[in-house]
């Protein structure tokens, strides 16, 4: 097997100012396509410390992938470095990457500088791989028996540029094949769901392996997966345990793909030709946010009201003024009338409503953490109280996780 | 200078399960305190691994600060790699910790078990500062000439013990001191950005550091750094630098701190008692999001209609139909239309509006990626509109950042 690291290269990573999202998800990658991942390395922009880390690195692994420090400020100088580490005698344009560099000056209104065209120059020990998200295109390095792949920092130009990696990885290495399949399930924690599916996990044939991937918006991603071997008759055999797994969890299970929650109820709503809306206190837009980054919402979504204001809690969606009096804001009864307030304001078949606290501050009836949400369509009006105790910004994505799949429940009854 | 490095010890970051937060706080902790980090590690729970790498992290710094592998169960087995590391002759009990296992099994109702109360066994060869947070006391060793610290992996136990961490390193060393500033632009790319301040960038100190921080969301951070010496006498150099910066760039700089687009809003409307409210229709909620992560929004923010079907341009914000016939959906007209139309719905201040196309699709007059942004309030209406060429999840960010940035300059006017 293929062993491989993956160093950041940056000071704002190493200072703490930002955080590295990069590596994690170049490394679930790379281990889905087969590859080991021995180590992550964060180092900042200094020359010593790059040649001296990525030698260390090409000596003992196959494959060393770097991320970073290819802007074309003065402050990035890993290009430099990767042209002395590499042996290169000089500089060489690559036309292709010279010609997006172009077309995203264009299309950005951008004055064509001469720091952004050297963007597209490489060292001529460099095999390039185009990157049409950025300037910096992605540079491939054959040094002693490894090779170096660095791409750039940004996040979603690092991303975006993984699955050329990946192909250029398969082109020139023997893998072992990797069956794999993905269940989605939502409203469980962790351990619960290991409690749950404890009898069935054990029993899992020796060289099936389980992962739980847990993400607060999307819930727990269960992985199973076989290495080597036949491809189709480890596909069956893992679709007849995600089959025992189905009856274990019922409707738990939200999809047998790599999924989200907002792109299920978007394949839903679709199938059945019905529309939605939304009402967000305490999400703040965050629900409507998620439902419309799935591309063709429009097709099924009308739109939401954020009534962070009483005022417009009672002036947009109409809720009584006297349940929020009798109630309280954070209630049933107004989670249930935001719920039916939008769908009637703007003509949808469903609707999903938030009101809690977010945080800071809370009482004794509603802590910090508390959320009511509420979902109308042809059947009625449902609600339903969660709890979470997080700080402001998880709270507000676990309450539209908590609110998206509601919805669900209530779309595929 | 003391030169540290942080390395997490456990398979769910190496593989991408969960992403490292700690490393990043604790080394903005160190910076903070004056300790240049080096490097940051990510390896998985394997003896030879966890030996070979700390052998080599203490060798080459004065401290090394681990997370994780500290858990109760059997795949955590960093305690016993560090007694190995360390020589231990075997291992005592910190009646200390003991105390607080007993009590947070006690407050958690839980049974009292053999592996619970282990977890206040440490070698001996390791200083125990404890943990109020958890079972894992934090466990100081002296190898060699350098220190090392291993934390908890649990994040806010991990953060937790931090301060104590670095009381320690204080009594032990003296320290030198760090200098930061950050200063925050919107409206430039980072190459536009770095030609129209190169000058004086190439003018800058040679003891003075400037890095380029690029986000979507929040502009480019630029932060000045002076490592050493006496921070009263850096922090006014600084600041005649950013004096300096601030006559160049003028109102492209929103904040001369670490700062948001969303939160210097706040700051403004809140200074000035003033309300905001929001129309979006290819943001889909993003704005109202990024309004309400701000502590405290409530007393200034009002809420959000988003109109993502044309109807309830109409019906709720009031855009005639007319309008939208002669001049399109995605027009200034249209754009202007919302965001008077949502602040007389709400009855706010301020509003800003979007409408635009984040793709995919788009058409000859309004490519992909195109958005008129409106802003009203009392000086009357203004609209503009701007072009990315990004996917859709990036092109919302965009068209919001863009929106955020057009809302801030008119209040600050």
């Amino acid at each position: 097997m293929l062993h491989a690291s993956i160093c950041t290269i940056g000071d704002e990573i190493l200072i703490g100012q930002i955080i590295d999202t990069n590596s994690s998800c170049i490394s679930r990658t790379l281990e889905e396509t087969g590859i080991k991942v021995t180590r992550m390395l964060s180092i900042g922009d200094d020359r010593d410390d790059i040649l001296t880390n990525l030698r260390h690195e090409l000596e003992i692994n196959d494959i060393v992938i770097t991320t970073g420090g290819l802007g074309p400020t003065k402050d990035d100088i890993t290009k430099s470095v990767l042209a002395e580490l590499s042996g290169s005698k000089g500089f060489v344009t690559s036309t292709e990457q010279l010609e997006i560099v172009h077309q995203i000056l264009h299309s950005r209104g951008l004055d064509v500088l001469d720091i952004n065209l050297a963007q597209a120059n490489v060292p001529d020990t460099a095999e390039v791989i185009p990157n049409r998200l950025g300037t910096a295109p992605v540079m491939v390095f054959h040094i002693g028996k490894s090779t170096l792949y660095s791409l750039p920092g940004v996040p979603h130009e690092a991303i975006g540029a993984l699955p050329d990696v990946i192909q250029h990885i398969k082109t020139h290495n023997s893998l072992t094949s990797i069956s794999h399949r993905s269940v989605m399930v939502f409203g469980l924690a962790e351990s619960a769901l290991s409690k749950k599916i404890e009898s069935w996990e054990n029993n899992l044939p020796s060289d099936m392996h389980l992962a739980y991937l847990p993400n607060p918006l999307t819930g727990i991603r269960l992985r199973l997966s076989i290495y080597g071997g036949d491809a189709a008759d480890h596909e069956r055999r893992i679709g007849e345990q995600l089959a025992a797994l189905h009856a274990i969890l019922g409707d738990l299970i939200y999809s047998f793909e790599d999924d989200t929650l907002e792109h299920r109820i978007g394949t839903l709503l679709k199938a059945s030709g019905k529309t939605l809306a939304v009402a967000e206190s305490c999400t703040g837009g965050e629900i409507s946010h998620l439902v419309t980054t799935v591309p063709g919402s429009s097709s099924y979504y009308l739109g939401s009201v954020t009534s962070y204001a009483i005022s417009v809690k009672e002036k947009i969606l109409g809720v009584p003024s006297a349940t929020i009096r009798e109630h309280g804001v954070v209630s049933a009864e107004v989670a249930a009338a935001m719920a039916e307030g939008v769908r009637r304001a703007l003509g949808s078949d469903y609707s999903v409503a938030t009101t809690g606290l977010a945080g800071p501050g809370g009482d004794d009836r509603n802590p910090e953490g508390t959320v009511w949400i509420g979902v109308s369509g042809p059947r009625g009006t449902v609600t339903a109280r969660y709890q979470y105790k997080n700080d402001r910004k998880r709270n507000i994505e676990r309450f539209a996780a908590a609110a998206l799949n509601m919805l669900r429940k209530y779309i595929e009854e």
